[in-house]
């Protein structure tokens, strides 16, 4: 079987699995006889290409990463990401435009688009998840599709597909867990000494952390990730601003300091259950000791712990890696997976 | 789809299983239009019943837990396990005969007879895990049908199936973790300031460990769980002999008061390391400290962190039970689970 690709978005993280899927080329035709060439590319600000007969991918990672336009490598005119889906003549696409927490677009209309057309959807993107998850998911089952997002969440971790196909007729009664790395390397700096605005220049200078913070220190970015969560493994649509969270600007060093000599840390935690049939969610700063599982999840470490009917208490956790940050190469992997369980290689 | 189901030992955990499928029974029904019933029932010290009609399963349960013979339930003279998988038309059997780490027996006459016969088989028994993958695993691919085991390493929750859907063309390069409950409820009562003896009182007293502790506290328990993951992990057969075990008895009291007060803790810690295709594995008590996903797994919690090529340090948790010491039941899930897959109700 071969898959042309359309890559709608190519920032880092659509960069790390246009590598990815090339490092794993190999493997992937000997072992499942899959084949791909990328037929379209769409990026923020280098500009836009197609090629039914294949794009010269290296060409456009070089092009891109020395801040060039890739429109050379096109053999059609195509000017918006819309017309990059529609001439692809792809049957996969990535989606990894910027995530809009308001309204999910324009990823929404991107991966509509590509399912009417008979593509299958792999998303980083949080928004089309959170305000799309129904829409998507009942428009890509009419097409015989799968509309997946594994990335959304831990970063790349496999978390949907555990939940998915590793605990069958589970039911969900609740989660928690710690899924925002830079508001949790902030806390964790604190922990150590540092000021906040210390930790947070840290957390900006490996780029874990935007020059606007507002988004993972408010609690949005954990935020939507609840809302996500909740939507997808209750299918129960929510809105990040059902979420309505708590950052942790109100967490002083002092503070800190007097749960450190209680053998406590202030965690963002995330939490949801489900109470006679009402869901309760909540994202903000809270202490936890040593029993929780929260408690060692330091630096850029992330995690959730599901409680089911069956299996009570069971943890995922993304750790910190050794000299490392995390970040788009594990994120890639979570698109990479949804394409190679999509491409049924995996039975 | 109708599925007779055998039962080949009926403890505590299969006899947690039947209740399992009872309670769920309606959902299977509903949701995936799967219908079962009992049709072979093999006991240690109950006898044996067969009716490929159906046996009553409640009335099964009540005997066997008021030390009562099940025969007077058989429609047929039934004398062994394998008269039962014979004699039961079954299309899936549950194993879960007595352990024998030597040689993976009787269980592995019992799976091959039954896959043999045309039947599904999972089992919560690693003596066959680490006996009879390859073997199995090719006898039941021949007949179309599956040998599952995904109860064997982390007491029911999902290990196997995370590694087998969803990190398709993951490599992995090492994992570690810790697999005994008991001998990490030891020394994590130790660290309270019980003793060696006290501890292990305790964790008999609860029913985790058995009244001859040795397979425990010396780390056999512990030694055919790495086996297992590395055999099915990385396909290479490997015995609990190989990896050699230290366990927990030359730990003293005042090891443990000292690396408390140093911030460490001794864990049994399970390693195993793929470098340049050789496979070392270990299992010993390590002194580990906070950064370690280790340091958090206290009293009977047990788990896992995989190293992958795409992912780094993914690790899975199964925490203790508020108020509970796990078992049964979770282990029946993960034999449960087996079922619900294989039944292809998860897709």
């Amino acid at each position: 079987m071969h898959y042309n690709l359309a890559l709608i978005g190519f920032g880092n993280v659509a960069r790390s699995l246009a590598r990815l899927l090339l490092r794993k080329q190999d493997v992937l035709k000997s072992k499942h006889n899959v084949t791909f060439s990328f037929t379209g590319i769409s990026t923020g600000r280098h500009g836009f290409a197609v090629n039914p007969n294949g794009l010269d991918i290296e060409k456009a990672l070089e092009l891109v990463e020395s801040g060039k336009d890739i429109f050379s490598l096109s053999s059609l005119e195509v000017k918006s990401s819309l017309d990059v889906i529609k001439n692809s003549q792809a049957n996969f696409m990535f989606e990894n435009s910027p995530v809009n927490t308001q309204t999910g677009q324009p990823a929404m209309d991107h991966i509509r688009t590509a399912l009417e057309l008979g593509m299958h959807v792999s998303t980083a993107n949080k928004g089309p998840v959170v305000h799309g998850y129904r829409e998507l998911t009942t428009l890509a089952e009419s097409k015989g599709k799968s509309f997946r997002f594994e990335s959304t969440v831990l970063g790349g971790a496999p978390v949907f597909s555990v939940m998915r196909e590793a605990f069958p007729l589970a039911e969900l009664e609740s989660f928690k867990g710690i899924f925002n790395a830079t508001t949790n390397v902030i806390l964790s700096r604190m922990e150590s000494g540092e000021t906040y605005e210390q930790a947070l220049a840290y957390a900006q200078k490996i780029g874990l952390a935007e020059t606007d913070p507002t988004n993972d220190v408010d609690g949005w970015d954990a935020a939507i990730k609840v809302a996500a969560l909740v939507t997808v493994l209750w299918d129960t649509p929510m809105t990040p601003q059902q979420v309505n969270p708590t950052g942790i600007r109100g967490i002083t060093s002092e503070m800190i300091a007097k749960a450190k000599a209680e053998g406590k840390r202030y965690k963002l935690v995330c939490s949801a259950e489900k109470v006679d049939g009402e869901i309760k969610v909540g994202v903000s700063p809270q202490l936890v000791d040593s029993t929780s599982p929260l408690y060692g999840m330091m630096n850029s470490s992330t995690g959730v712990t599901f409680r089911t009917d069956v299996i009570i208490d069971y943890s995922i956790v993304l750790s910190e890696k050794p000299g490392m940050t995390g970040g788009p190469v594990e994120t890639a992997y979570g698109l990479f997976a949804d394409f190679a369980n999509i491409a049924s290689i995996v039975k």
